[in-house]
């Protein structure tokens, strides 16, 4: 058993300390930083252990790393650039709290955002918030852009970290597999937010994006509703590893989807970038919802219920 | 039961809109904020229920009120001014949901600190996760700057916070008292964060601050040391419902400790609000830590285990 205060000041050494002077990360009330320009961004989000991970397929650094990944891709989808994270962990006794945090370090540093604050609490169940700051200097993309003629993107193929898990539980795949860049593994345990692509497409004039959190046809659904618009998908890209159904309703890919004017050239926003994949395109009528010309259930996806 | 996405909706309703139409708060991946001008500041707490509030005296909309202040404090404790909160709450299935967010939407409009996004997720146990934004045109106040000599002041009286617990569970005080605005159980269910007073003693030149939320000798000692300095209390003001041990060792109540220079003068800063109380002064000797003339023991005041 560990006080909290030495635990802290542990982990504080084991994150990334500011460049700058003048700044000041953990070890006050608050840290101090110097605001971004342009606009800023605000995100939260929260992985809870039986929840949101199975802890018998997931290792709590890789826990941390998806609970950053869930905040940084946020601003991904606003075609922004990552600031800050503030992390606050509820964690049961005798959690290998220094193994969450190993992730969590990587993740800030791998993603551009490191740490500079948060809370540590004891409570029956391990609970990982992050909380991040974002920049953009120019207009961040909405979800309620797109128009009519719109063409839709994904940036990549949809469904590996719903085949990642399923292959775990079966015993088709082992964990071993995290260490090959392009797994179905890998994307469950150590997904990437899109910041590149995020960026590129609001410099392409994006009308339009959202991260696929909740599964495509869910996510893709929040754009509908904001932009007040139909979809027909057509090509929708699936991972090698997975199956139709994965690609279309499984969430946490933290691929992007995101709508374009028919007149877009992505040419040179994407340039050294795997260049995104049109998969449809929106049309007038918002109760128009389809996959292959046969309708789709809209709110698909999953959601908590209270 | 409910959907997470229609509680979402119906809770960003009752939540503060933006007054700039060109900020986006709640509804899409990522809220979009003017940044600060000055120091931006940032923090995070965690209150989970059953671990920092007893439900049997804490009703959910305090609950909510309670995490909303610990993170405004620390925005109050660096002399700072509130921003932006985003508030990110796991709940199991049947929490009163929208009662917990009416006391966090309470506090947002009482602390100027509105609600621009988060995360609502189910779980075992019921944890808030406020993080904040704040702002500083000037230095901010860190822990480290106290200097030997330095006078060390309050905000208030102590203890009220943990008197008003005792009360409670005792049956001494009934939570009709609530209503009463100095009354211990107020303080404990809706305790305030010292914002002018953090402001106040900043302007007045202060040279470390920390607000009181483990107990005023584990919280000075955190001053103590980062400044490397001892301290020697003699005048305690103890809250009239509070017994000297609780204003000495009892945390959440969110008064301000600060030091400034022996010759500074206070009074213009604190015009108009309730003058700060001096409660001894900081000595060379960082192993002194006193009060009343005899040793306290540092650390004091409540951890987590893990």
């Amino acid at each position: 058993m560990q006080g909290e205060f030495d635990l802290i000041a542990a982990l504080a050494e084991t994150l990334a300390k500011p460049a700058d002077p003048a700044e000041v990360w953990i070890g006050d009330d608050a840290a101090i930083v110097r605001p971004p320009e342009g606009w800023m961004l605000l995100a939260a989000d929260t992985v809870v252990a039986g929840v949101h991970a199975d802890l018998a397929y997931t290792s709590l650094d890789d826990l941390g790393w998806k609970a950053m990944a869930a905040s940084v891709s946020d601003i991904a989808a606003m075609g922004g650039v990552p600031g800050h994270a503030l992390v606050a962990v509820t964690a049961p006794a005798g959690s290998d709290i220094q193994l969450l945090y190993s992730g969590i370090s990587a993740a800030a540093e791998t993603m551009g955002c490191p740490v500079v604050g948060g809370d540590l609490t004891s409570g029956p169940e391990l609970t990982v918030t992050v909380a991040v700051t974002g920049s953009c200097p120019g207009s961040p993309v909405r979800r309620s852009g797109a128009r009519p003629g719109d063409r839709i993107w994904v940036t990549g193929t949809l469904g590996a970290s719903a085949a990642g898990l399923r292959r775990l539980r079966s015993g088709e795949a082992r964990y071993d597999a995290v260490r090959e860049p392009h797994s179905s593994v890998r994307a469950h345990a150590r997904p990437t937010p899109r910041l590149r692509e995020g960026r590129a497409a609001r410099l392409a004039g994006a009308t339009a994006m959202i991260d696929v959190s909740d599964g495509l046809v869910a996510d893709l659904g929040h754009i509908a509703d904001e932009s007040r618009v139909g979809f027909k998908l057509e090509h929708v890209p699936v991972h090698p590893e997975a199956t139709i159904a994965e690609a279309v309703g499984g969430g946490e890919d933290f691929a992007l989807v995101f709508c374009t004017p028919p007149d877009s050239d992505l040419k040179e926003a994407f340039a050294g970038i795997a260049p995104p994949i049109m998969i449809g395109e929106c049309v007038p009528d918002p109760g128009h919802r389809s996959l292959h010309g046969e309708a789709v259930t809209v709110p698909g996806g999953w959601q908590h219920s209270f």
